[in-house]
């Protein structure tokens, strides 16, 4: 997830602070089963005609600078300031609550940005009778599909009420995670094949990185079982009974997700394994070469050592008389040959080699 | 289980895409006490005729390629398109619905390749009151014991209903995981008596792999017990009171085969611990042996140098004496076989040896 | 647990299938407050006779040869085949079944072979009204101290009804752990003395089979709970009120075996870690041996390697005119003493010593 | 948390005892819609006239010291025993108690100290219908901005009943936690890149202070979640349907604090496999380089202890003819470096350089 | 706890068996508002006259030895033999029991003996309308202060019934954790320290042993909760209303008791993990240490080697004739400590120094 904001202790609650000056761009659909209707505007205001009327609203909202027109907003529709506030304070943990006239969710919306690195977007929805809000924290055409299946009008979407677009909006944001693991999936399983190959502390790093990727994706999809689980639970009246069953066949899908999440946690665990018994055994097999190399070389340069020595020959007999044998070198020849070939029986024995 | 598939986000819910061109195979029995009969058809609305008579219709489809086929199929029995939906798209989590006039089921049928690897194929089950439609992936055998059975006709199952069909047929998927299991715990027991004889990076990455193969089992079999206590509880009056305790059955089957799964888990972790500790007890007997030698000739080595030095006799009667007198080379044998017998004895003492 | 048997999937449930030939041994005890009788019968249709009179009946079965006598009890008692096929079907898991007419339990017993290894064997009750039927997996005589308390009419055995005398037998089975977990924990402690001493991989190895039995054992006692617990809710009116408080006494006893159990795998736990660090405080010292001997040497045999060279004293003053030094030897002793002393004393500063 | 402090067993419960003599500093705050007053005072009797008025009274006390004045306090508000006790008795675990007049809750409200380290203070509220008496556990100004707030006027705050007070003081409270987080885990992060740089025991060390630290905010954290539900299900009345939203959002602050805590205590964890992987590894690229100095230098230091032996050229034509041949030391050359390169070829091939 | 003891399988439920011959202390206290008396008395009968009476009557029996006391007084009080059992068999599990007449309760009380081993006793407590029993497995002044209370008369003590001093044994009871967590605590704290200076398996061991320790009084302390949950839900009116508050408090305080156990867990976890990652550091670097010292010296060593052979210089100019050259013991030198020098370089370069 993102970093966490949070305001100073003792503030008072549903503070709306705003994080950016950008003014957010504001998109209106209004649509029931014969028209459909499109316009980008510039003041929230501008669309409050529109609350009345028989049609489907939908406001979408690109951006969270504009704190006047929030309040203006939320004066207008009657949404409670505490979750304006939580819209407007990013990095919160996805929750659905249920007011009277409306249901508000919160969800975190995952991507890949250019270097690849998982981000988190803030996603926010009001849904009334025949309204819904939503609102992005910042700007990107996430709903594009949505409009456009709206504009054709094929489908149930305009056949709906506003909690069918409120599902279509959810279903969205909950398939972004698809393509998402997919990308990190694949980078996990290369890690696999390099472990064996050459394994690094850096690798090991990167693995861990992407490890707390998964677990920020885990915390943020973890709650969409909450939401979609409370929306079929809905009293207000607001989801319908044929939309619930489109809300379970979401709540699979975040089941889904969090089993492919599940899945590849288990695959950076056994990738952390597979390296660290890659290692020990490595460090064994280099141990084994120096013991090997030394057992057979420390006695041997004993043996020319003792040779070299410089005991004089006029002390008498017993001062080194190998070295004027007529077969005094060969046969030093021979008895280094076989204790090096005694080494290699013996380590040949033990598995050694 | 599979690779997930997914549709891009924001694709309309229920759509139906096929994943192959390939005709399926259709299999249509009808039976009842009396009578049964089984053929084998090639256009689906051939077994639309059957759906209103006093016997049972069994649809067997193997195969996903015929797109129109299912659409059609839908219509005539008003299955969900979120049903369809799921039945295309392989890869999907074990999961139950109940519908008004038909429960569905869908399952990961587990298989072993050629070569011996883990393979999953998706199966589907609609039950209604006098009908059964079960879907499998790809073309398979894998209900001809239960149709030769019913042909049969001995046993509950031409006296019973569509109910004690999907039965049998859930009971006959969840028992292939027995065999499954069989053949991957004979190879895991292996690996236990390999993994202290030759241990080897290659081994711990097959050990792995056949956690993942697990975890997998683990995953596609744990929904199971969900379906099948849903079943239980079902309350259309499409299962029967007298099914339910065959089904209660059949539960017992999925617990057994997650404890299976289980111990097989945690044998896998107990072999990769014996690994570990095999590594380090063997690393710590080769650093011993280095020790012990290096212990012994390092300090003979430099006694050996200590003689081999050129300090000349004509400096005085303290340079190096020793040369030159009578038992000199003996002395000097005598010392290196007592500092050799001494560093034995001392790392017998610390039982190093 | 035994290994698991299975059916090949397809195959009709509730198939009987004989494992062995061997006739069973069948004891019929008839009781009430005024009598006792026990008679071995050979023929399961001798017992039929005593079902409607008015004492109580207990058929106990030793093996589970007989596959046309499990039938015909089965049909007379009326037993449900699928409950004829768990007690036939080795290797089940634990399970408590409420029929109309009668309960039915099965257990698997734990024993110690000769060789001190756990074998289990399956354990089936039949509780109705007034009779009881317990089959055992092969011979063995493990309710011979019921029967004698029976005999003997001490105690509310007599005075009770089959519901009791089926706790008599569950109680009995249940406190088969303990005599095999006191033997199983001995061994275990037994090995925490000799980690210390002598760690070898066999140890681990057979650390690890313990844990394996220990799993076992976990996997065999946990469902057990669940039987006592569901006797103590039974509505069928067969379990009286009296019985119960003794059930909840026998329930203890299995949370006992599970808390002891527990404590036994935390037990394997903690000596696989003080094994893997004892072996690598092991290594740490050897190696620590090895470098400060090799510290020590490595200068010195330079040393004497540089005296030893045979620079001629005929090139000039400057070709190691230390060699024709009056002092040149002893210096020499002195300077490799020192070097040796400081080498220590940097070990001793850095607590290698 | 701080450490924990108990009465000896046997001592009669709701036993005072005073921890200091300081005398606390008690602030009292009279305010309704219209009016602010705010008064020091010094004996806590003074309170007792204005508990019947209609405004709210707000007693705050900072410091354990005055036994006296807290049991006055308890017979004039009818307060509980148990409950002044635990006021009393620091390091309690955060706890939520129902009385008849009243509602109980203790907290632990963190802190940094001067060094960095997480401090644990103990705070304790009873709210009436239209009192509140906050006991800090000493001297510090937690509740200014609260009190700030009030003084103004602005918000909710005056309009509010004392339930709405009680609120704004534990939200406070729960958000003092962000701070102390925020910092902990710059601090956890920099670690991070020192453990790949410069791995030192001291850093395990100090990770494992922050874990322990992270262990106890988790335990403060974990029952305040039990506190916030518990006054949502408030059924005394004191706490108002509208305030009960206001307590679900702080309710999402300590979900949202949990969530933090465990992302830390991850990332701690995933330093430490770091810390471990790296370690071994640069052990095994240390070995690695003695290895091939070894294999390089110990076979030529023997060939050159070869043809440094003395054998004496007089006993015969075999004893050491290589020193008298022509090419015999470039030949040496020629050997040793064909050795050192076949060394380097043979490492270079197992991927050892 | 205990090592556990259990009856043979197949022995009779209830049977009552005496671990010890030696003959239990008894105290009777007699209490009512106005009155307190307090008698030894030796044999379990005289206290039979008092049940009946108005004043609260507290039978306290120290030791399990005289068996036939304790069947006297089972059939005085209406005791159920299986809570008798459990009185009698120690090592059991701590449970609550509720009976028509009474309460009964067991509990596993820990001390420290004198080496400072944490010890478990047994204690039972059967509580009626206006009588309490308690049995210690042994003799020990564990209610003294109780007792000095009731006898002073202060406090709630003499004014409430009996379940208050049902309650007041238990607090006492769970409060003797409270001294040997302490001790616990300060010792495994002060390994914390030692485990950076002399890392020892002995240390390890020790460590464990604390673990398991814990685990015990984990075990132990785990299901009094569920005692003191099952008293506040008490319905036999045995329990009054006034003392379930109390009953909370002490809840409250079994609590902490099992967070204190749980921080301990964590720390002896983290000294282990701290222990290891020393040991490796410290292995890395001995390793190091070798390393470079064996790379400085090798090529040294060889060096001077090539100069000690013994190539004759009759056979030619190009049989070594650096050892004729003016300046060739003075450029071997420079040499020397030029290779030294790159080598420590190198090392520095690569951070090994």
């Amino acid at each position: 997830m993102q970093p966490f904001r949070y305001h100073l202790p003792g503030t008072a609650p549903a503070t709306l602070v705003a994080l950016t000056d950008e003014k957010p761009l504001i998109t209106l659909i209004e649509y029931d089963r014969e028209s459909y209707e499109r316009r980008e505007i510039s003041d929230i205001e501008e669309c409050f005609a529109y609350r009345d009327n028989q049609t489907i609203t939908w406001i979408n909202i690109e951006g969270l600078g504009d704190l006047e027109g929030f309040k203006k907003l939320g004066a207008h529709y009657g949404l409670h300031p505490l979750a304006l506030e939580d819209v407007l304070t990013i990095g919160q943990r996805p929750k659905f609550e249920e007011f009277e006239q409306h249901l508000f969710m919160l969800l975190q919306v995952v991507n890949l940005d250019a270097e690849g690195n998982v981000t988190f977007e803030q996603a926010s929805i009001f849904v009334g009778k025949d309204y819904v809000v939503s609102i992005q924290q910042s700007r990107g055409n996430l709903f594009e599909p949505i409009r456009q299946r709206l504009a054709k009008g094929d489908g149930n979407g305009r056949k709906s009420h506003a909690d069918y677009l409120a599902y279509a909006i959810l279903d969205a944001l909950v398939d972004y995670y698809f393509p998402v693991l997919e990308a990190l999936g694949e980078r996990i399983e290369e890690m696999e094949d390099q472990v064996l190959e050459k394994p690094s502390p850096e690798l090991i790093h990167a693995l861990h990185r992407y490890r707390r990727d998964l677990a920020q994706l885990r915390r943020a999809s973890w709650p969409q079982r909450e939401i979609l689980t409370s929306m079929q639970r809905d009293e207000t009246g607001i989801v319908q009974e044929g939309t619930k069953r489109y809300l379970r066949d979401c709540y699979d899908h975040t089941i889904q997700i969090m089993d492919i999440i599940e899945s590849y946690r288990e695959l950076t665990s056994s990738i952390m394994e597979i390296y660290l018994s890659a290692v020990s055994l490595r460090t064994n097999d280099i141990m084994r070469v120096l013991t090997v190399l030394s057992s057979i070389f420390l006695p041997l340069t004993f043996l020319v050592g003792v040779y070299g020595m410089n005991f004089a020959p006029e002390a008498g007999p017993w001062s080194m008389p190998e070295l004027y044998w007529r077969w005094g070198y060969p046969v030093f020849w021979a008895v280094s040959l076989f204790i090096a070939a005694l080494m290699l029986a013996i380590f040949k024995k033990n598995k050694w080699l």
